[in-house]
């Protein structure tokens, strides 16, 4: 599937409205309870009103992307696990065995997984879709991981996935043996650190691979070094997942969805397309801290304040879909809480039952 | 109601089992994903199993148990708000507009109000309980909070409430204008810190008027310079609902319930209680760090690791309840995730799609 018609970045506008700004805070602050009590679950209030353009925002039909793909990086030893884990995970996916497919369901998410870029076939089946742009990235070592024309089909897929989807909050999933390291290379690359500060041990190398990783990686900037702005970055490092998500985010952020933003792959993806529209920052939740060495890093610097700090490594989005209650709670907190006025509920300072005018 | 007959403290044992602990974790290691790659989720998983005696634990009606009182220290100024708003919050908890309802109802906990003390009187109703021992503490400058008798009496009314609710979950709320002072001044006692450490804002004093609340602090610690022991210490502070909340934590421990424990005020009840039974601490989950000062200190103190650090500081077991989709999932993933080798996923170290054996 290819869309060379369709310019593959969509523009994004500036979310920024002081009356619904007013409005929500308003809400807030004359809920029952002290000013200011709920603390970050407030601050995610505010957020999704603005998002979703509402002083009593409702979340519909939230959907879970699992975006999938292989990458030639992987054939030097930089994961603990074999390439064939990616498509042997796609399946438990769709079996309904994996930690995103357990908490999705507990969560009421629907779930679609995308085969992106996976070195296998796969019989079709419901909650599959096969947008495969080839059968993983080339090594990123010899050349880029993927063509320019590649990286904007991958881009167009990302943005037809989510048009098609319904509801009005995006859940970012990932699978591909090898994603760190491209992740690793964006943040780098993108975020101006070195790159033994943004990599680590992915899903469970030990300190000598780490080191091993860690060098190969940095030949791989070596090697692309022109490479510099985020879509050059991208077509560079890869990978087909990634570039999937980086549509996905483009596209959810022009339609105002929430965007719920896992790990480190996952932010990767918002990175990239926060720099090709920095807007997009104005409507990503994002859902933890994960123990990858980088997130942090690379939540700071997109000054992104995250709502869970579990220790998190696995992605797949499973951190979105553990950290998608407090979205509903922040929405039931502005839609069901009683104000004082209505409560009969005095205030702070006053000395007797006088309801606050 | 009294129950001199019944002893107020139960034996509490120790939950030590090496098999169950062995099994729980082969269990989270064969789920298809990196070892450990769940984080804290995985030690939550551990916990809620050896606390249910169970390597497939599952979480059954959970209870939310909000103990509401009124503090005679409350007329010194130590909060922002009024003592009535006691009463009428408590109100708005049976109405169905304050946070804990909203959340409570969000995630199917059932709601349990008890009036342990409130300087009202309540109309009986469904979801109301009256465990009144007086309409408030005495002012603890003059005097104890309360006496051993009525102290007692309390702690058998948390036990006795325990026993009648169903389910294997009890999550802790609490409400009472001045608790954080009776919080403080247990926390400051009991694990030897200055008060002025451990005393803070509330539900929103001004840094003036929390020097002005250390102050009384100060002088009611001195007041009470004899009151060394948990027992004392809590007759001597107040107040009646943490005594109930104590009482509850006590029961739920020997019946072997998941304890969820709330902010400042909560985890204060369960210092208490780990102070006259240490293996109190095996069966509980801290649901969060609150944004109250002294809170930080009270969990390190406790040796716990919280879930959530939302900067929360609002109590009634909101952040209880928040927590509460962490621990189903917990159970979710040991109960529902697949295992490499039943899903036919290669694991960490092999080069090819080789299950492990």
């Amino acid at each position: 599937m290819s869309s060379p018609a369709m310019p593959p970045i969509p523009e994004i506008d500036d979310l920024h409205d002081d009356a619904l700004a007013r409005a929500l805070q308003h809400a807030l602050d004359h809920k029952t309870k002290p000013l200011g009590s709920l603390g970050r679950l407030e601050r995610l209030a505010l957020r999704i009103g603005a998002i979703l353009g509402s002083a009593a925002p409702r979340l519909r039909e939230p959907q879970m992307l699992v975006c999938a793909a292989d990458h030639g990086l992987a054939a030097r030893g930089v994961s603990a696990y074999p390439s064939d884990v990616t498509w042997q995970m796609v399946e438990n996916f769709l079996a309904g065995g994996a930690a995103v497919s357990v908490l999705a369901r507990q969560h009421g998410l629907a779930l679609t997984v995308v085969d992106c870029g996976v070195r296998h076939d796969f019989a079709p089946r419901a909650g599959l879709q096969i947008r495969k742009i080839a059968p993983g990235t080339a090594d990123a070592l010899e050349g880029p991981a993927m063509s320019a024309a590649q990286r904007d089909e991958a881009i167009a897929n990302g943005r037809g996935l989510v048009r098609a989807l319904p509801g009005n909050a995006l859940l970012l999933g990932e699978m591909g043996i090898g994603n760190t390291s491209a992740a690793s290379l964006l943040l780098a690359r993108l975020g101006g650190f070195d790159v033994a500060d943004v990599t680590g041990a992915g899903t469970g190398l030990d300190a000598e691979a780490v080191v091993r990783k860690i060098g190969v990686l940095r030949a791989v900037l070596q090697r692309h070094e022109a490479a510099r702005d985020p879509l050059a970055a991208l077509a560079a490092f890869g990978g087909f997942e990634i570039a999937t998500l980086v549509g996905a985010v483009l596209q959810s952020a022009a339609e105002r969805r929430v965007i719920v933003v896992d790990g480190f792959i996952a932010t990767s993806a918002v990175l990239v397309a926060s720099q090709l529209r920095p807007h997009v920052l104005q409507r990503c939740v994002f859902a933890h801290r994960s123990g990858e060495r980088g997130h942090a890093l690379m939540l700071a610097h997109l000054r992104a304040e995250p709502l869970l700090d579990l220790g998190l490594r696995l992605g797949e989005g499973s951190g979105a879909a553990l950290a998608w209650p407090l979205l509903t709670s922040a929405c039931a907190v502005l839609n069901e809480m009683a104000s004082f006025e209505s409560a009969g509920v005095s205030t702070a300072g006053s000395d007797a039952a006088v309801a606050r005018t």
